[in-house]
């Protein structure tokens, strides 16, 4: 039994990525400004870290054959030659029956192979007790343990994380190659559709999917400032709003099309443009189902549905991991499911997978899914969700009380 | 049985946020910038969405009762007066015996209650047959169904998606009132500590916190240009940085004190600020243990640890629940926890809590949680790491084949 689901579109994607062309400009980056950038280049070590031992605890630098038999009862007792500072080359090296106070990244001076740990000494001046016996190499990190010369640090395609970022500033690598961001062109279609900051008569609706599309998509790539935005019905319309993106984009993405007579004008214009071809038409997905994937000359054009709800689950399930493919990413996002029980019965058509917005309860144990009263298109629902539940395609519905898998929003 | 695990440092914390003053300071931004940023205003909408009823499907727009008992037997023969267009209002009513064709979004004309979906009709020009009885109300969004005039939209303090940007979009909200970004000063301190593009003699180290840490919190903060970034251990050079930060961050962080002594300094010059106290100093976890958290005039003074990892694990469970509070989030971020299978045995401390850098094989059902080979100050392992596994302080280890719970990174 799993506890993460990872329900994997990248599989799903697999057999169409060769249809795409991935970025291959590259850019140099300060590490400080590379914080969620993908690598273009795989990342090499070129010097041992630490170059030479160091102490991993406060304590005294011993030669380790000093110390055996070492206990309380019988303390080693060793001549305190100084201490070693932080940040030190020690000057001084120690013979037989002689120590050095080191501290936490103190080196290890000439003749020290191990540590013995404060709590383990007493300081008698001039001598230094040791009641435990230290094995050789005890205490400390030896040359190269952190970062050996030559090793693969980072590979290339890695989406770098503060983590990531630490290490490179630790190797002192300051400057890194990483993937030009995708430019993406961001359309919403539909006669019905004003901007945002308009007050639309009563048949028209102001456009949610841009902003949103956009606020999704902003991080990985470079939203491209497009214009007209809204494209109108009309084939000649939609016809010169992506031959001119697709000259400038790598990605185009539009959403729209609710009406099936728009769904049928923007595959028929797809189909037009050169070296193009429809790879999806639908998914069974719900809600997202009418969802178009294509290409253009190596570039996705992905025609998400109209209804934000539905724009929504199928940009995050479908065009995520598009969108990391052709930024270089070597790693497709998972998606990450948790378990809980379902609060209510439910309905579902069989042969979709389908995806309820959800309030979770995570003060129960297992956390309680509400489903939330949705129609596919209100918006609102989707805004306030908290994850959502997935009906596997065999089922026809949950009943209250029963096990269901929901997708952290 | 829970399957989501929420450790919530935000409940251990509950007690000294009182301690802490929050950002007041708020600026108006663009939807369009707001993704990320936290709201600092309620926002109502201003008008019912839809603000007539609409049709949820391609169909014919008709009066219920006309099609009462309508089957593929005995369909129900409606005049089709004409076609509605999507983003106009229908120019035209219809009377008993009458019907629209209406596209998905369209407004329904006056007279009709309902929407007969295409599927079930045929068109016998200038009839339309009708196979199926609707009620009132069916396949229509109702007038404020989407969006009632006056309801809470959004929350103060919710940190803003995409799906909030879609929804104030759709509500014709382009312009919100955000908290102003708490500006964070970012110290590294250790006489050890050399910057990232340094090659360092033999006894230093490059800061790979400092780097680390700006990453992490360089989203939700605004990241000071302090200078210097890398405190000496003495106790002039931390008291003048600390004082200087204080007067123009809102949060000070500062990592490193790896030995006791640096500790001690860290912990008595903060205590020296002005209306300043230590409110924990050291977490019952490993790594991460000598943590501080302080705070001086309402302002929190993190003192993460040195060994990178510590500080990850102590910035990534304490920091970044103090720095959403300062920055304004009415919710804390939680941690997701997944559940696998550890497939070696290890030991821990008892009493304290455990994270150990784990690589994850998703492809086992549970998934299999292998423990990296690491020592705490090991800055590689900590970039490679799938996540962090938890060993809680009741156990002394993990048998191979035991259920382990894993924070992924």
């Amino acid at each position: 039994m799993a506890f993460l689901y990872l329900v994997s579109p990248s599989e799903r994607l697999t057999p169409i990525y060769h249809r795409y062309s991935r970025i291959e400009d590259t850019e140099e980056v300060s590490i400080f400004q590379a914080s969620g950038r993908i690598l273009a280049e795989d990342i090499y070590s070129t010097e041992n870290i630490p170059p030479l031992p160091r102490s991993t605890v406060d304590g005294y630098a011993v030669k380790s054959e000093d110390t055996m038999g070492a206990s309380p009862e019988t303390p080693a007792m060793l001549l305190k030659k100084g201490e070693i500072h932080i940040g030190e080359i020690p000057k001084e090296d120690i013979a037989p029956g002689q120590t050095m106070y080191i501290p936490t990244g103190g080196i290890l001076p000439e003749g020290a192979d191990a540590v013995e740990m404060i709590e383990y000494t007493e300081e008698i001046s001039p001598y230094v007790e040791m009641y435990r016996s230290v094995a050789p190499g005890e205490n400390t990190v030896q040359p190269g343990e952190d970062i050996k010369e030559g090793m693969l640090l980072i590979p290339k395609g890695t989406k770098l994380h503060a983590r990531h970022i630490g290490l490179l500033a630790y190797a002192g690598i300051t400057t890194v190659k990483v993937y030009r961001k995708p430019k993406i062109a961001i359309f919403s279609t539909g006669d019905e559709i004003v901007p945002p900051d308009s007050y639309p008569e009563p048949g028209k609706m102001r456009d949610a999917n841009g902003p949103m599309l956009k606020a999704m998509f902003g991080g990985i790539g470079e939203i491209l400032d497009v214009s007209p935005v809204i494209i109108p019905d009309k084939r000649e319309a939609m016809e010169k709003a992506l031959k001119e993106a697709l000259n400038i984009a790598d990605i185009v993405m539009l959403s729209g099309g609710s009406s099936a007579g728009t769904r049928d004008l923007v595959v028929s214009v797809i189909k037009s443009l050169p070296d193009s071809e429809i790879l999806f038409h639908g998914l069974r997905i719900s809600p997202g189902k009418p969802t178009i994937v294509a290409v253009s000359g190596g570039k996705p054009i992905l025609g998400l549905p109209g209804h934000p709800a539905s724009c929504f689950v199928s940009a995050k399930l479908i065009g995520t991991n598009i969108v990391e493919y052709i930024a270089g990413s070597n790693r497709q996002t998972p998606f990450v499911f948790i378990r809980g029980i379902i609060k209510t019965e439910v309905y579902s058509k069989p042969g979709i997978e389908e995806y309820l917005r959800v309030k979770i309860d995570f003060s129960t144990s297992p956390p309680t899914v509400e489903p939330m009263i949705t129609q596919s298109g209100i918006t609102y629902t989707l805004a306030m969700a908290d994850g959502l539940a997935r009906i596997p395609p065999e089922k026809e519905g949950l009943s209250a009380g029963e096990e269901v898998e929901v997708m952290l929003l």
